[in-house]
């Protein structure tokens, strides 16, 4: 619910002024003492704001997940387990899981999806990363294309795929073990590309360090770095981006 | 020299039948044993073949800067010495140098600078890093504007600058010891940042790993980060977007 | 009980003489075999010895608390878990226990809280540290205002709390992920910053590690660090300065 | 000059209206496109702002202490080498330097030292590093005494002065390799311990790491640390707790 | 049973020519594929083999105490889980356990124990591995003296004790966290220190490394170090020690 | 199944034209979204492509087992778990599952075996990665000769078996701890050597970097070295080699 | 000189009865005391012991080269600075330097070379490794291709000599900062790969660890790895496979 | 000079009572304020103190040298360089030198030597560190024998001295890289070894690190470990064991 719509909701009556009170009483940010919500984000920031689950205390997450709801904020909570979403549909039966991207979601709205973003991981075990950069891309806005698999050990694998992925606007290149395959893209499109370091691997992978060291020590160019299993982080960079080239 | 360009020589006579055959015979890429020259990519990647000068053997460094200046290529050298410098220099004199940003020019022609890329920094200890992102921008063909030393150690120098800051297509976010600019740039800010640690400080920055881990770790979102010093890689990341949406 | 206590209580027969034997002969320490008691402590350091529960056996934590039980002393003990506090509640039925903190405590007096301690934190998943620091300085009898979920990729949290924050003698900054809370408050108040680095966060964070460093290679002024997740550690060296700023 | 100063210079003449416009020009921070100096620090944070010398371009080093010898000042600079101090000596010849401490001082006034910090550093190796700190805390206003070689390793050493130390209101705990020095001495006093590792060592003292890690590790209580080799931080932070235990 | 022994049951007939020829058959070395049992150990080395358990698998393990039953041959297992004693126990009834420990042991002969080696430790949750070393020395056939929670925090818990340990052959120095109770006896003894760094403690602890630098890096002389949680191998080592001195 | 199998089997009926045909269509790879099967890779690479099960998820496992099955693809799994295999078994009733090397196997053929690698160990512990290499190099069609707990703690015992070693064309050294089993061989024979660290042991081993950091550094020649525990790899390269000398 | 040329070398008076006397005092190693020069390695392991000359004391650098010298066995040492080869050359005027390589070289015969290894790299910057490389496998007997500047960031470079690159019996793989180069050649070809990590890179690569984990974690078969810069080591792998093939 | 010679020259007129008064003056440490200079230290640990010459200040190091001179004690500075003796012995022209060794040497006294300590090296490389080992030995009174250059990759240049070897007391086993050489040694003697990690090597050899995870991960038993390039450390460990065996 934007701004315009709150004012329209109490002209038309469908919010009564006791309502659009209680509204306005947490409009800069809800303060529940454990957390300080931030409902203006998406007019200060673009996006909205999304909860980030892991460690959270259960009475904390779904206190948090009741105020978006209660203001009719479409949201998505990431890195969720299967309990924590439990303890959520409880009190909000319309919440939704997806259990590889690990993310609870909370829609209210259909927006239109625009632009292109490609989402490529170099194996199948990359997936679980995947799915969380590619629902949280849906979810702010973005049209997604999907490129599993096509990781650089076979490179025909890569090339067989190419000239969709140069289509895109962004491209989020996510792979472990070695890491290699945003080099080896950055070689063949001229587009930006997010890379995700992913903890999939054993022994010199490091959970995730080894791909991190590459795709940072990369010698090709265009290429800029998230965090480790980061889908969400790179999802966000990339709408921005895919958002700005749209439109402008 | 564009391919277009190059056809309109030979017709007008600019270039003679022989001059025009010992450019077609490198014309994928010139192979001088110990390096492979790149010349159409900036056909294929969007911005021109960029020399890592350090650690080439001079020799070679010359050669290269060589066969680019036989084609009147503009090229500039990243992370030269002030001695291989002078190497170029005395081959090529039309050579430039900025010792602060370690950057050999060799420039040709005159590019419009187009959109707005903020090149921002914690310190006044950051510029190298600053001024190669900067110089390689603008020889890149991006307007930049500079913001230095707003460091988060004294928040008020940095809001100061927001509003001007706010108008970037991309803001280049530079920064060494504790690396926090990013963060609270990006809890102000809608546009996409690069990240850039630098190896700024001393004791437990450990030559900058502390700023890039504190740049991964950010809980703030819309980042994405480059290696440690590596002002360069940031320029052309932001190029690629600054690029994207001027052109839409 | 003091010194002078234990002496009126013999005086007016409220400790027989027996018992004041058996309580002379483990004045200096009680040797258990696997620890030696020190009651003496709160004397020589200026607050009473507490017990890191985490890591020891059964029998011996038991008895250890058990023998502050018997002299009345007060006592918290840290890091312990939810079956232990039951061991230690089936021999003393007095123990309370803070699931969130993981303190159990033992507390046989009212002690008039003193000063004014700031117990910072930058997000909701580093309140199981924020409420063992919190806890303990009050034990050791300082007065605690909360300031929880200010971290910096929002900063107008922050800065809505900032003059509350300014009032404290001594600041507690505890953050996880980026870690940039401390040097952020550190450039707006005067006050020392004990700064205390959190687990909280996955890949690049490193379980605190990222925090840590943040921490340590600030540029701003004004701030110490403990160990990762040591609210404890935190309190202990607030209390101190907060008693010697009160009693001054 | 404080704001007072400066109004009186005015009222008396000693300072003409010409002066007194240039001197407010900058009032709230000098903007010199490289750094943006801020001169109202000691008003907000109580202390000086002072110049980190290392890695400053010349010609920005000389400029930034020229900018406080215009306003008259004192200012010291950290961090700085021979070379750097004799750049400022041609432009400044007061400016004094002490080649152990590597300080360079442009003082103004004299002030009255109040309090009481003890420095105490493990071994003679560590002197760097103490008188750092040692001169930092007498520019900001603080009694210093200094105990040096004084580590564990001889345990009657400290032994010896522990009576004296425990008379400050800070100790500064300076020690490379082992870095027990901090550990031993919370065991015997009742004071907060600001704790520095230094880089002194070889091998695995891994250039502070190991003297760092047993700081923060250890299970005295009373001790915050900074970072490697960090005198000055030290000073800072201790200056801070011993002016609110004397103002108070 | 050692050679001689051999020797004369067979010609007093307690061992039968038929057992004596199995008995020689492995002589040099048991080969049962998966492992290489190497019963002349005790004469080439001077101690007789142990098992390390951690690891193996089941069969195995059973089948390797089996081996050393059948010969008689007293034996320890170290690093042994409960489930690991019950199924050795199963086998072979006379099987004994120390869950502190964590060994596994079957002895078939009372052997005198020889001079005198301390085992002391920092804290009462380092008993594990002080437990290991003092069981292991004692079936070496070492007097053990057990000194334990004299950390360095507290320093006159240890001077309390330095009298007796001082008389020791040998002294085991057991600490975690910051590790500093090596190099605090080493200032006071004058006998060989084998320094055991545990795994106690947390956050910059990692693990044991923070209290093995403090070890490596000590400027006390006189100190060796083992392996993190090493109690076997102390043990092994200051029994060589202690056996060479009781000797000659 | 090879190509001229193929076309012999279309050609004397035992394969039908429609089953021929579907053959056909996933003759590249087999692209079923979360993975791009490889069924040309023997033909490309020598070897067929195998099976990484480690995080892959349960639907995607059974499905890539069931395609290879469907052409009588031979085709090994490593890194299964118990419960993974139980999955592929339930589809696949032929598949087999040896729990030490973690391996599920689905065989259509009898291979000939050729050459000779001698598979050893440094301990018992070992056996996962040893029984992995070499049930692996049994699949690609290697002879395989196991010499296990010859590590060189007691040198005698490698010393015992050096003749049959020397008489491999490739020697898997694999070792845990210190690592040391590699150097030791590579003096004594002059095939090369495939060294795996493995993450047997404790503490300084630090889950096998000890080892790797060993098998690296070596100052002995004709070592090279694989990933911690992956004893498939060595398996791999040990096979490429093994061929190589045998075929020419 | 071998044992059959030594023999009819005293037969035929080319060497006198003393000469050979002073020859086999010194037959199965040279003691000189701070050295033992092994001859019969190249009977035991198939090639000659060459020399790590780095570190090396002066005196005993030459007094080694001149063993050599007076039995007229050829020996390369590898990792020479040039003022060590100034005093190589000065005591044996045949000596030889090549800078790029770092190898001082001392030949007494022209060998036939066999075989075929390619040696690759990824960039210009990675010569002075391949060069160490090829000169080794030169001097060891083999017949070597170089394939220079073939990185993964342009791809084309690569695809325009695998065919070449295929033919080889071993491919040595070098490259420093994200060091993709094997496993994009591993998927190309069916030979064994020797992958080099190198130094080269700055930041993030940490001088040649980055590469490392990348070889070390690839997910393509066949690679194995030697140490960072190990270009010699490489090489002796690959001639001791390319010898075998060639033998067989 | 000890007591009894002290007070014999006191009494037979060698020292008037004014040279016996100045001598008390400092019999407990002489206190210069950089240091305090422990002269009883050799009755109360054994040995007499040394100096650690590396980053002493040029004055501290010659009054400290000068202050064992006035009191004819004899002592050894290590770690000590070229500039540190020339300035040591323009004030003590008695003062020695041993370049490899970086010892400083003042000796007064001819001691007998006794026992017997073994210093092995695996390499030539090692030198500087066997014989800072070897020279200390001596000083504090030690016999030592020399056995350099018989590390494991030549495994039967070790095995040609193990004889002599077990018949000392003590083994120092030094080497680096892949440091070996302890492990295999402690498989063939039954005496303590004290391992000493050298920095010898380069890439994966970490300075040292490589050859300290072994030494210290090693399975074999009778290793206790010290800081790497420690050659000191391991003397004095070792001359504490030598003397009590073969004082009892």
């Amino acid at each position: 619910m934007n701004d315009k719509e709150f004012l329209e909701n109490i002209k038309n009556g469908k919010m009564s002024i006791d309502e659009g009170l209680a509204y306005l009483k947490d409009f800069n940010f809800k303060d529940i003492d454990i957390a300080k919500l931030d409902f203006q984000r998406k007019n200060r920031r673009g996006f909205p704001e999304t909860i980030f689950c892991q460690g959270k205390e259960d009475f904390a997450l779904v206190e948090i997940f009741k105020a978006f709801a209660q203001r009719n904020e479409s949201v998505i909570g990431t890195r969720a387990s299967k309990d924590q979403y439990n303890l959520v549909k409880k009190a909000l039966p319309d919440a939704k899981y997806n259990p590889t991207a690990r993310i609870i979601s909370l829609e209210y709205e259909n927006r239109e999806k625009i632009g292109n973003i490609a989402v490529c991981t170099g194996g199948t075990a990359d997936l679980f990363v995947a799915e969380e950069a590619a629902l949280t891309a849906e979810f702010f806005g973005a049209k997604v294309n999907r490129y599993y698999d096509i990781g650089v050990s076979g490179i025909h694998r890569m090339l067989s795929k190419i000239d969709e992925i140069k289509k895109a606007n962004v491209i989020i290149a996510i792979a472990g073990m070695e890491g290699a395959l945003a080099t080896v893209l950055a070689g063949l499109v001229d587009k930006p590309i997010i890379a995700v370091p992913t903890s999939v691997g054993y022994g010199a992978s490091f959970k995730g360090i080894s791909a991190l060291l590459t795709m940072l020590s990369t010698c090709a160019e265009g290429i800029s770095v998230v965090n480790i299993d980061n889908g969400y982080g790179a999802a966000y960079a990339s709408c921005q981006i895919n958002k700005l080239i749209e439109e402008e």
